[in-house]
């Protein structure tokens, strides 16, 4: 019996990639905008590794973001307004997501478990009406997924064993740290997330509880 | 300028004693219910007490409950099981809360500020249609209110200065707490929350930076 489902959402749920790219297209008219926000995404995971190694206490996103953005900004020569790292607070939501949330939600709770801040994923939710119950994931453990402490911290702040929980999440090596910890897994695969020619998680790498093409298959598949 | 509003919950938002009587009276019939649940409630201050001291460490409001429950239930020669403890996530609220919540909604963040936990915040939302942004409160800070580290973790969790968030109370002294750390204050007086008899917050103790009946006035008095 799932009782909750929770999300990752870069990717996910919602499309950071043109939403980035639209709005650094509109700072830096005719700078390559999605090469700017492909490589903005790249300093994502080296910034939260240092954390996650213990190298660097717990710095929520949002400040992550800022500092990334102006070192990438350094590399392709402009200068870029803090202000323009809340872009992660506006991104769009793939076309399944919002009614898809929906549907899921008259079934269990769902809430994100994602690297966001519980502030950046609260303006984020409003901008793009995600229907979440509550907001779970980074912020509750202090600490990055994939460490296990995140998606353990989840489940303990619903009060959930994590049989009871499942993850839904476009990428491979999410699903493997939350099986890992007896979570259930579901797999809703983003073949453009990273672009027309993205070469990874286009496929399941395992065979996790639940796959589906979006989240509208994803809640008849489960609760049906 | 308001950018989040953060409300008390029990009392404030939801009428916790008649809800809880309501299934006291089906588990146990002919007992005394509003008494039953009064005496349930007259344990929560002491519990929470020992954990603000120091003399235990941080334990979900879910975990004091049952122990008061099954402290009171002896007191009323009763058997109570484990599962009645969750009635106060079944919790009814004031008529004006859910569409209160809905036009405050529009101009702020709104997010309860309580001593429920997450687990028990997110499950009564989804009972009593509460629309929330996002679950701050006695979780975020491992500590009850009125401690300050309550009301200042749920301002950072948001990346917003206290004078920028507004508590929302029917009780005065959650006011004084949060105003005392630089949080903006909004009255709604429940004169019936503890019955006909009540005599405590009928009235401000302070000249809060606002004061209405009921929390669709608030937001015509905010955001007109």
């Amino acid at each position: 019996m799932i009782k909750a489902l929770i999300f990752d959402v870069f990717g996910t749920c919602v499309d950071w990639r043109n939403s980035v790219a639209r709005e650094v297209e509109t700072a830096f008219p005719g700078i390559d905008s999605l090469a700017f926000a492909d490589a903005w995404r790249g300093e994502y995971d080296p910034a939260m590794r240092r954390i996650r190694d213990g190298g660097r206490g717990y710095v929520a996103l949002d400040d992550l973001h800022r500092e990334n953005l102006h070192r990438v900004a350094k590399r392709f020569a402009v200068s870029a307004p803090d202000s323009l790292s809340h872009v992660w607070e506006r991104l769009n939501p793939w076309p399944d997501v919002v009614s898809g949330l929906h549907a899921l939600r008259r079934h269990a709770i769902i809430a994100p478990c994602s690297n966001g801040s519980i502030a950046l994923m609260t303006r984020l939710a409003r901008h793009a009406g995600l229907p979440w119950d509550c907001i779970l994931g980074a912020d509750i453990a202090r600490d990055y997924k994939p460490k296990p402490e995140v998606y353990l911290a989840s489940c303990a702040a619903l009060r959930l064993p994590p049989e009871e929980v499942m993850m839904v999440a476009a990428h491979n090596d999410d699903l493997s740290a939350a099986r890992a910890l007896g979570l259930k897994t579901a797999f809703v695969p983003r073949p453009t997330e990273y672009g027309p020619a993205q070469d990874k998680d286009l496929v399941p790498s395992e065979e996790w509880d639940a796959i589906a093409p979006d989240f509208e298959t994803l809640a008849k598949e489960l609760f049906a």
